[in-house]
């Protein structure tokens, strides 16, 4: 696919346009997806996404910026940082759900079976809307 | 924010990544917002969007060749082409309801008004997600 250079539309009147200022490109959602799955720190994104690191740099930097992630000290003491989920970041669920719907229903992939979807506050997985 | 040379996961094995690889670029998501708000013809589509000409035959062809855009003879018996969705084009419409949602919840311009999206088979409103 064509590189297209891309116009900021964070200040545009649309709220599709903000949202996709803000998350539309492909590596901030994969992020955001490994992050719900609970990746939280550099090397675990790395793997997980296979993306150079300075790629990956400049790509949590912008979801600190844009307050999707958060950074804190590893949660076991040693000397990591970790980037967790702020409330936005958790947000951006549901748009994963819809991407995902979408491609199961009308993709050239359909024998496959991806992880599931789950939510992990009600513990089960994400049925399909009506 | 910087441009990123970007990686096909048109074969990748998540679903996720998949529907990204299709539809994620903001111009072909705004395209597929002005489709559905009912634009048919590349010259609506340029003043909607009020891109260079050259990026949207670009954008415009992917989207036919991803399935999403097929094109047809103008409605009003002219020599023009009109693009239409197919339903898979169709389909992306709660991916557009999910990222308003969230840019509404939790972006900064909560003052602004903006059109509201309609469900056109159901004609009302789209409600909120619990």
């Amino acid at each position: 696919m064509a590189m297209v250079k891309r116009t900021s539309f964070e200040n545009d009147d649309c709220p599709i346009a903000r949202s996709l200022d803000a998350i539309g490109d492909w590596w901030s959602m994969l992020i955001i997806r490994e992050a719900l799955l609970c990746s939280r720190r550099f090397g675990e994104f790395q793997k997980q996404l296979g993306l150079a690191k300075n790629i990956l740099t400049v790509r949590l930097r912008a979801l600190v910026d844009q307050g999707i992630l958060t950074m804190a000290p590893a949660s076991d003491g040693s000397a990591y940082q970790e980037y967790l989920l702020t409330p936005k970041g958790r947000g951006v669920f549901p748009i994963l759900v819809a991407l995902r719907q979408w491609s199961e229903e009308f993709d050239d992939h359909p024998e496959e079976i991806a992880t599931p979807l789950v939510d992990r506050e009600k513990a089960r997985a994400v049925p399909k809307p009506e």
